[in-house]
């Protein structure tokens, strides 16, 4: 006989090992809204008056996140944020699905197209790149322009997709080669640091990745099937499976690790961990930990000596 | 054609996959011993003029402890310690594998017989455990006995047999948990806190279980083959083969996970968690972080009320 709901006693769909549940669609759905709206709360992360900017990628995570906040949080100010990363045989369908959510969801938007903005596309840093992925130079792009444009339209709070699989992941790592800089700037939310610094928040800081792509399906929310070509088989998927190995020996890995960090190793880790000094730099006005930032460093080399 | 040693040509016995090294026996022996003496060294751990206790416990690591150190130290003042824990089919071929060894050695030594020198047991608090395992209590009275026969005895270091795997297993559940007074006490040297307290050391720090088995066995070492009934299918036996698993598929895992540990975070860590207090038990006198030290409440237990 199929497993009963265990919040509604009808025909259950969906058993969450970690938490021994077994749940039907509509109270999976419902579970997931309340567990980010515990999150949000428990962290702080959304305040009367905050003007929140989604970035979303198209992908179930961030598209669920998007989803989500707007049925939880209908008077806060939400605007989604799409960045075209000009990937091959990618990112248009990334773009596409993004325009097909905000517009099922009436969100303002704005996309952000490399390719018209900077004249620039991620293909082109392939000669830059000596080992074989993209991940990093794509990482600094991205998180580089979110906050320019977070800054830029005055936005309080800018709102990513990541979830408990990627954060379990670069735990781990960061553990492992005791990279204590990244270890202290890996919460829930990153406040401000400064002046054109946007506060970062995570809201799915506590769904794992199946369960974003569950309420994604649930929900019908369109969001791309294809994957990156750029990061097949990187050191990050290969570790995100190594890590649900573990948790299948050990119930509620993912989530005891992470908050154990969160709880208690990390708040003496901070005490101890002075956060670098942050100066504007010198070819865009931006933060940064060096004279030149990370983001204008990664263009020269792309574009070459002026 | 079987793979050659790389150190002097002959023919290979074992692959180190972390080192990518293939070492025939007598190279590997010498390998062991290199890197005891450098993990010694690097760590400050015997210094001339100390008298050190060597616990053994008739296992392959603790007895490849004593051996090597022998070799390595022939000046340095050694006495082996061994603690007959009591357990039935299994402490008395431990006793018998040890007197071997210390005769072989030459070693001074002396041995702790619980049943003796107690009137109980380590089968003797099966009645005062509620969860299945002893290993918890076990450890308690151990690390009790260790310490205080070699603050009796004057000796100015405590050497265990812990090994790599020990440490690694240790250090993902310690983080895994949160467990941060017991990650600052995990580290190579563990210095006196108290008059009454000896400083630890754990020359085995940087070899794994395999290769103290493999030295263990090529210098013909006499050592226990039964497994401790208490411990069979334990937690810790558990996360060694998940540890394994993850080693077999990151190269290195456990070495760069404690290397990380020690170099990297632990020191940050130490400077924002102070020790707890020590006073003097007021049943025994002996260094303890509550009025009645862990090993008296362990033994009134199962002695019962006076």
């Amino acid at each position: 006989m199929a497993p009963r709901c265990n919040h509604c006693g009808a025909s259950a769909e969906i058993y969450l090992d970690y938490a021994r549940l077994n749940l039907c669609p509509a109270c999976f759905k419902k579970f997931f809204e309340k567990k980010v709206k515990s999150t949000v709360s428990k962290y702080g992360m959304i305040k009367p008056g905050d003007k929140v900017l989604v970035a979303a990628s198209g992908g179930k995570d961030s598209s669920a996140l998007l989803f989500a906040l707007k049925q939880l949080y209908p008077d806060v100010e939400l605007k989604a944020l799409h960045i075209n990363l000009g990937i091959f045989g990618y990112s248009d369908e990334c773009e596409q699905k993004f325009r097909e959510l905000v517009e099922d969801l009436g969100v303002d938007f704005v996309v952000f197209d490399l390719r018209e903005e900077l004249g620039i596309s991620m293909d082109d840093f392939r000669r830059t790149v000596y080992r074989r992925r993209l991940c990093s130079p794509c990482g600094t792009i991205k998180r580089y322009l979110m906050n320019k444009l977070a800054y830029e339209g005055g936005f309080t709070k800018l709102a990513t997709g990541h979830n408990l699989d990627d954060v379990a992941e670069v735990l781990l790592n960061n553990y492992l080669h005791g990279k204590v800089e990244q270890l202290v700037r890996l919460k829930p939310v990153l406040p401000s640091i400064h002046p054109k610094s946007v506060a970062k928040i995570k809201p799915l800081w506590e769904t794992t990745e199946m369960e974003d792509l569950l309420y994604a399906s649930y929900q019908g929310i369109p969001f791309r099937t294809v994957e990156c070509p750029l990061s097949a088989g990187t050191r990050s998927l290969r570790w995100k499976r190594l890590i649900n190995d573990v948790a299948g020996k050990v119930r509620g890995f993912k989530h005891t690790f992470v908050k154990s960090h969160v709880n208690k190793v990390l708040p003496l880790l901070e005490r101890s961990t002075p956060l670098p000094p942050l100066v504007e730099c010198k070819s865009c006005g931006m933060p940064s930990s060096s004279e030149t930032c990370a983001f204008c460093r990664r263009i020269q080399l792309v574009r070459g000596p002026a």
